[in-house]
């Protein structure tokens, strides 16, 4: 915590942020599921930590087996960088998702993969590619109204067929008009469709990342709208709510005017222009508060997206890599993402990289030639992930057992708690190790401090000063559901982990039903 | 070479485009400037690499004293994700990038650091930064109109002052209407203008990115064309043509209509709204084919943007961090830029991370607050670009003297070639380590291989695949500069790589100026 006189030229008012509360700790050493720093005199603590990494640390902090296979990697001098020539390691990454998506998501369709270096990248990339194929999917469109209108003519000269008055009518020109006109009417219609800019859609609380694109997808306002001007934009769909969902496309959806012959009658018939790029979700949102999505509302997604030929984006970013008890959180709900999106653990919580997997159907290959990153695809996260990938499928999948076994476990705490501070704790929901505690609002709370942290926003950040520096558990609510704590710890969470949680909490429901006049203040 | 029946899943269309041309080597070994493969009979080969992670290897493929720090820093189980909390490597990162630009860009403004994961990336902080910048000077503008209004209505009340027909006319509003209309006419007017979205400016040839919104700065229009209906714009301004810039800023500028009184009389004047989000530029242009910035067209560009208030973006993703022979390319031309960008090289080829700094004077600290990546402040990329940069000063700056001698001795070598094959070769560009050779445009050469490649738009291939595969030469044209090979080798290029090369090139002079029929074909 010393500081040289000297400016702090990174994260200066997050330091400021986080200093009130005793946040701004240095760790100096990490392992498994634990963070250590020394206070003020020079003590050492030991800090069981739920943050990990937001979702990066499934096999916690500097995983011996991960650290022993980046050496060999060093050692071996394996080429890192060397863009434009053959990366078999990706490949083979990409080919053991692929045995996974098989069996997870019971598909034997294969799925093409697009690399990036974080999860934000890796959202832009699937935002590019659903843009790239909306584009061919328009001129497809647009080009069969042309050879339409061409065969119309031809139908018409031929005296095969007449425009009818519904046809002026629809069109909006005047009945004398002719069929030059018609067709000089339906072509000015959908120039001005075809400009429509992409609309993406996703749900209420939704975070996708924070680029300069992919921001639009995050629902928090106070990330999102400085940046509204930058990109397209997406629509929030509340969760579990299919007339919403249904309400949004019928809003949103655009039409191009297109020309048919029945029965030797000309007629203007209407087709859906592709204004949607894509339906990004989160198998569980994570910064929403934990909340997993339905079964239900994933199958109406589903449907409603084919419909649409909307692309499914599944992105399991934080929720995905074995964190929900299986691979793919999707795989919970039935769920077969168009595209699927993994980042954080896979990385092994050393290297970075992200990956955009695509289902053949859905895949333009044409991305590959116009796309590209020059630390994307390189042999070093790439044989990270791999070993993260053995590491997860070792002995049957233990690591997705042991995901659930932690979590069931963990959330069985959880629950006890909440049994018994009904009036503090709202809900606790999740699944695996990505379960969340919601507390109920302190916004009228008795107490002036508790009252005025949670009104300025600053509850959260005084609870997590307090779990930290009086309990030794490092955990943070999410910025988009400032009630919810977040418990994602590594698979490697002991009983007593869970038993110093316990005592934390239980502490915490302590001050808030007494409404402790000190609140939660420690520095 | 060797691939299983499986089908490839990762860059199917990339190795296929690479494979006519011999080029789909996977490279097995890395080391220094040199890579290893061993071809279809099992010999192995050493590889001269100029292509060098794009310029991500300035200290070469697997340099030792980097990857030794990097199982240093496994060792010592130093904490990589503690997102939340105190990072002193990544502010120790930022003040020794801060002594660098005090002592190149002779500054003593502080530059204030924001981390992400890739130079991509760090151009989409840029931009987002630039963007937040901008609606808070727009909100200050909009606030003082707002201001001046309330002072002109007491003016007027007060009988002090009194409306102008030219104040009525400027405005479009009739001469009898009143005070108030003219206000709700200067209400209207500005609410329009604020709604422009942010147009950003860049130079012809510009490689900025390719992530959704980054790619739009990237001039190669197969690569950003298929994207622009994603995010804001930019205009495009030819190298060194002051007029056109001038003539761009003209176009593009949007006014904001304010009132004031003067010697009784209210009167509508103009201001500039701030539509200009950032002019990006890179101090080298890489993708362009290896094109320096003129200091006379750096200074114009600093002299337009510092009177519109729009803030200098200096790409150093490939031209910075030493490869010039000075750490800062912009420092060769005196140009000192509001944000400056690095990466590539600062991650010592097996990290990944850029920085965007930004100079006191034009930094939003509040940006922390809603800006963040999970991996965007990792200590393990932060200590391995420390150690990059300790590795470049150390010696009173030996680093930098060796690009500038290696770059020199290799620029002669290119400077020979041309003078004995003008009529193949037509120019050498660049400066230290980024060098570029151009090549006549063969599109009408005799040989008709050598004139359908060109035509086609494959001779860089072409060219590439026969110096790989039969001199040992890893090399290839910009993808938007078809006839300008492109070489940034690290600073440990021996003489006996510059003779290898030398010998290749005067081969492909050779091939060239006889118009050789079989043209370059390897396989």
């Amino acid at each position: 915590m010393t500081e040289a006189a000297a400016p702090v030229l990174a994260d200066a008012n997050v330091r400021q942020m986080l200093s009130p509360f005793g946040l701004d700790i240095e760790y100096t050493r990490a392992e498994g599921n634990a963070l250590h720093y020394t206070d003020e005199e020079g003590r050492e603590h030991r800090v069981v930590d739920f943050a990990c990494g937001f979702g990066s640390l499934m096999l916690g902090h500097n995983n011996s087996e991960i650290a022993e296979r980046a050496k060999e990697i060093l050692d071996a001098k394996v080429p890192v960088h060397t863009q434009l020539a053959q990366h078999s390691h990706t490949n083979d990454l990409a080919r053991a998702l692929n045995e996974i998506i098989a069996r997870e998501l019971h598909t034997d369709e294969p799925y093409y993969a697009l690399f990036g270096n974080s999860g934000a990248e890796a959202v832009e990339i699937a935002i590019k590619h659903a843009e790239f194929d909306r584009l061919q999917r328009a001129r497809e469109l647009l080009d069969g109204v042309e050879d339409n209108i061409a065969a119309v003519r031809d139908a018409v000269s031929d005296g095969g067929a007449q425009v009818s008055p519904e046809a002026y009518a629809l069109a909006g020109v005047a009945g004398s008009a002719g069929l030059e006109d018609l067709v000089a009417e339906v072509r000015r219609h959908n120039e001005a469709a075809a400009a429509t800019p992409p609309l993406f859609l996703t749900i209420e609380g939704s975070f996708h990342g924070k680029l300069a694109s992919s921001i639009q997808l995050t629902y928090n306002e106070m990330f999102r709208l400085p940046f509204k001007s930058l990109s397209a934009q997406a629509r929030f769909v509340p969760a579990d709510q299919p007339d919403a969902l249904a309400k949004i496309v019928s809003d949103e959806r655009v039409a191009v005017l297109d020309l048919v012959v029945e029965d030797g009658v000309v007629r203007v018939v209407e087709r859906d222009f592709p204004v949607f790029g894509a339906f990004f979700l989160e198998p569980i949102r994570g910064e929403a508060g934990i909340r997993p999505l339905s079964e239900e509302f994933a199958r109406t997604i589903q449907q409603v997206c084919a419909e649409l030929g909307c692309p499914v984006v599944s992105d399991e970013i934080q929720c995905g890599t074995g964190r929900s008890g299986a691979f793919f959180a999707a795989s919970h709900i039935g769920l077969v993402g168009d595209y699927i999106i993994l980042a954080k653990s896979l990385a092994g919580g050393i290297a970075k990289t992200g990956v955009v997997l695509v289902r053949e159907g859905r895949y333009r290959n044409d991305f590959e030639l116009i796309h590209s990153s020059t630390f994307g695809k390189d042999s070093f996260s790439s044989l990270i992930a791999l070993k993260v990938i053995e590491m997860l499928e070792a002995d049957g999948g233990a690591a997705y057992r042991a995901a659930e076994e932690r979590g069931a476990k963990l959330k069985t705490m959880l629950e006890a708690v909440r049994a018994d501070f009904p009036d503090v704790v709202k809900d606790v929901r999740g699944r695996g190790l990505m379960l969340g505690l919601e507390f109920h609002d302190q916004s009228e709370a008795a107490s002036e401090i508790i009252r005025e942290q949670t009104q300025h926003g600053y509850i959260g950040f005084a609870v997590a000063g307090y779990l930290l520096r009086k309990h030794g558990i490092r955990t943070f609510t999410t910025a988009s559901a400032l009630h919810t704590f977040r418990f994602e710890p590594s698979i490697y969470l002991g009983d007593e982990d869970i038993a110093q949680l316990e005592t934390a909490l239980r502490a915490v429901c302590g001050v808030l039903r007494r409404q402790d006049e000190k609140g939660f203040a420690v520095v």
